[in-house]
């Protein structure tokens, strides 16, 4: 079901810093701050060769990261995200299995289809689905 | 300086959940089990179309995971591999930037020179650098 690793998303609570350790000192690509306010997050994209890393601060109230960097408050991995083709039918499959899907499917950050997966289910790990 | 992302590696208490839940929920192609008792870790590789997933599970005594299971007792995402061209360049210049680079170059889990560096430096991940 699974195909491309979409991205690693890390979550910190100062981005500014976060986007120059990947630029000046990992050397990589590094975008310029996109604010999501529909999402929360302010988000720098880090693009690899084979996929990207978000780096993601919080955005207005009720950002969904604030929770995570209460917990962590030096930032860390936040989830993982893979593409399906459909997330509906991934959706429907993964219930029939007894996993726990979070919420509803949303249009996430890229303007597709996207899904929460509990990380009980998942070894401890948050899962975000997009159909590709 | 950084290249691919070459894996994710995830850590578990219990690997056969673990790849089980890869294989049958996320449908995605999961090795046999593989013993590193030099790294003190079992891994099992999970392939995806553009990187892979590593679920490690502790092996032996001191096992570098342990602590970070004690912790996190359902598992979780415990490092990110990046590739780079040269090692020793990229611990020389990132020493050279103040960042701390842990313990010394060493042939990691593929036969490869690795090196591993501070969480603190790094956003609170825990960053693995793999010679291509």
């Amino acid at each position: 079901m699974i195909g491309r690793l979409n991205h690693v998303a890390i979550a910190t609570s100062d981005l500014a810093k976060a986007a120059a350790v990947y630029r000046d000192q990992l050397g990589a690509e590094v975008s310029a701050p996109v604010d999501l306010p529909e999402h929360g997050v302010t988000v720098v994209f880090v693009a690899l060769p084979n996929t990207k890393i978000e780096l993601l601060q919080p955005l207005g109230e009720h950002s969904p990261i604030a929770a995570f960097l209460e917990k962590n408050p030096s930032g860390g991995m936040h989830h993982l995200c893979y593409e399906v083709e459909d997330v509906e039918a991934a959706a429907a499959y993964l219930k029939s299995q007894g996993a726990r899907v979070l919420g509803e499917i949303k249009i996430g950050a890229h303007g597709k289809p996207v899904l929460f997966l509990h990380p009980k289910d998942f070894g401890g790990v948050l899962i975000e689905l997009e159909q590709a």
